[in-house]
């Protein structure tokens, strides 16, 4: 299997609430991306920006005073999954020789956007009546905990791991250690979900400088990569939650990869919420149906478990910039692959998992998902 | 030159301040290209989607209304020529073989989303301070008309030559016979631009199927569709507005069509004011710098004019709402080259244009512009 592109250097921002501008946060990002890179802002021939609800000028102001010239600038939004889309679209871009160097940036100045939670498309009769994004995850927390036997502790345990792992990552948004009692202690959000079972309003920005294989740059390749869209969620299923579109692009990234999922050593994925990460799990293929919460609770997803998943804290912790999502779990796995995950390296990953998942953000929409696996540069 | 693809349907909303929904707008739009092409939504590969203000699931529902199964949806933005970005993308996606039918849609409810003026970027400080896309237009304005001795009495023709066009479009938002006098005589908005001159807040969507040619579907055929976006307007340049990257986007599309300002029968551009209808025809070619106003002035852009201009009414009369605004002019241009232009059919046009630029909407915030030509099926 031949790589379609390498990601030749990442950069990010920091993540959380902060009086940084979305072109400063998108500025930070892209400096760090191309000075990891080596490359020349001039040489880049094409950029996709992720982006959900801030002004596309704002990173294109940003890449101006950043130095680059004139090169064809296309935002995309499909909701939480744009920043992974644009990385997807760079990635398809330089395979098919449309580019030899491609930017993917992805931000999100949330607090610019919206005071409180994610508004609701107005002219949507179901968020109107409830059916926000907290809700929709908290009825398939409960229908999956009725159907599984699995316990609100159980539950909790994903925020426990996920907010520790945060602990080694300074960007991170919030950090701190709790057990499941503060867990299940916090705020409720929609029962069954508390306040620390939900991802964060976040700024934050990501970059990735995408490479076509021929041009030679150092850094881990993108094996393959899957953008799927579907019907909105919850599906007419008899299971929980979106999982066959997840699913769907999963077998298609593990295929073209030639992969199977023992190879796969880091994961990052879209816990949006805790019950997020359990289906998510299960769609992927890394556990059966009704299993990845015990899974997590016998340690299979910690650091040195079977399979290492949101070391960086997930979008939990590390925050949720929606566009920008992407770009971090890319850039969390880039350095995983490379041995730079300072405090969270792990010892020796060979490949890598990127999932987000794009609920549309007014509630019941329409999906997209991004399903890519990476692997490291042994030359 | 072969074509990249087929314009095999085409359909739109009515354009204006209205109470349909988002959703019912899309809706309208996408059942009648749908049933103009004759084709199946399930046999729909993908679907590219325009929009600037409003939710992507807003099109999505709709979509799914309609009876389409899971094709791919990208939302994409490049401020007002997102909907003509979208018929470039589904252009290119039938040409590379990636889809055999692929639509394109073009939605914006402005006034869900603004009550007034479209809203700044908070980090715009050139918006904050006043420079707010009116304002650039007017400065262009006075530029011009100083620069090549052109007279608000001038300018304002191409106001009137084109809200008398919209007299032939029953889905034009303002049709009213307008005098020179009544359009100066006009609230001003930003002086020399009076109210008449600017375009309106409107609702409305716009869609087209796009075919691969092997496809074998009757209509129209996009004979070259170029796509560039660039540094933000005014750019540092000793000419007026942003003539550069619509003539390189111009250059660029004659030449992969092999045509000539000659061989083009009819025009679809972006008049958002008066003054944006001259410097277009003028860094599209049809016109030396400096000359389009006089030659407005003498009917050269009139229906029996060399080269007929937003016989639709354009943005100033038939509306713009910004992502549906592309698609609008698509239908134009192809029921002209179809014969079924009702009142406002010329008699014998082969080939036409589309031009839609996207000045950001924060300001003055990176572009982009779409230049194709379109070709009539012969067959």
């Amino acid at each position: 299997v031949s790589a379609l592109a390498t990601v030749a250097g990442v950069g990010t921002s920091n993540f959380g609430k902060q009086s940084l501008t979305a072109q400063e946060l998108v500025a930070a990002a892209v400096g760090e991306a191309i000075a990891d890179a080596g490359v020349d802002p001039r040489d880049i021939d094409a950029i996709y920006v992720g982006n959900v609800f801030n002004y596309a000028g704002t990173a294109y102001r940003a890449l101006l005073a950043a130095g680059f010239a004139d090169p064809p600038i296309l935002t995309v939004e499909s909701a939480c999954a744009s920043g992974s889309l644009a990385v997807h679209l760079a990635a398809e871009a330089v395979r098919r020789g449309d580019a030899r160097l491609a930017l993917a940036v992805g931000v999100e100045k949330m607090t610019d956007a919206m005071a409180g939670p994610i508004p609701t498309d107005p002219n949507d009769f179901d968020a109107a009546s409830g059916m926000v994004l907290p809700a929709v995850y908290a009825m398939s927390a409960t229908r999956y905990m009725e159907r599984f036997g699995v316990t609100a502790e159980q539950l909790a345990r994903v925020s426990v791991k996920n907010h520790r792992n945060a602990l080694g990552n300074p960007r991170a948004q919030y950090r701190g250690e709790y057990t499941v009692e503060q867990v299940l202690e916090s705020r409720p959000i929609s029962t069954p979900l508390t306040l620390l079972q939900c991802s964060p309003i976040s700024d934050g920005a990501g970059a990735a400088v995408i490479a076509a294989p021929s041009a030679g740059l150092a850094g881990p390749s993108i094996r393959s990569s899957a953008y799927l869209s579907a019907r909105p969620w919850p599906e007419p299923s008899g299971r929980v939650w979106n999982f066959e579109l997840i699913e769907r692009a999963s077998r298609r990234a593990f295929e073209d990869a030639g992969l199977t999922h023992d190879d796969i050593d880091v994961v990052e994925l879209h816990d949006a919420f805790t019950i997020g990460e359990l289906v998510t799990l299960e769609a992927l293929g890394f556990f059966p149906e009704g299993e990845a919460a015990h899974a997590t609770e016998e340690g299979a997803t910690e650091r040195d478990g079977r399979v290492p998943v949101n070391l960086s804290g997930g979008l939990l912790s590390r925050g949720h910039p929606l566009g920008a999502t992407g770009l971090a779990q890319l850039a969390e796995v880039a350095w995983q692959l490379r041995g730079d995950a300072g405090e969270r390296q792990l010892p020796d990953p060979r490949f890598g998992l990127v999932e987000t998942m794009g609920g549309n953000v007014a509630g019941l929409s329409g999906n997209g998902c991004v399903v890519m696996t990476l692997e490291r540069d042994d030359r």
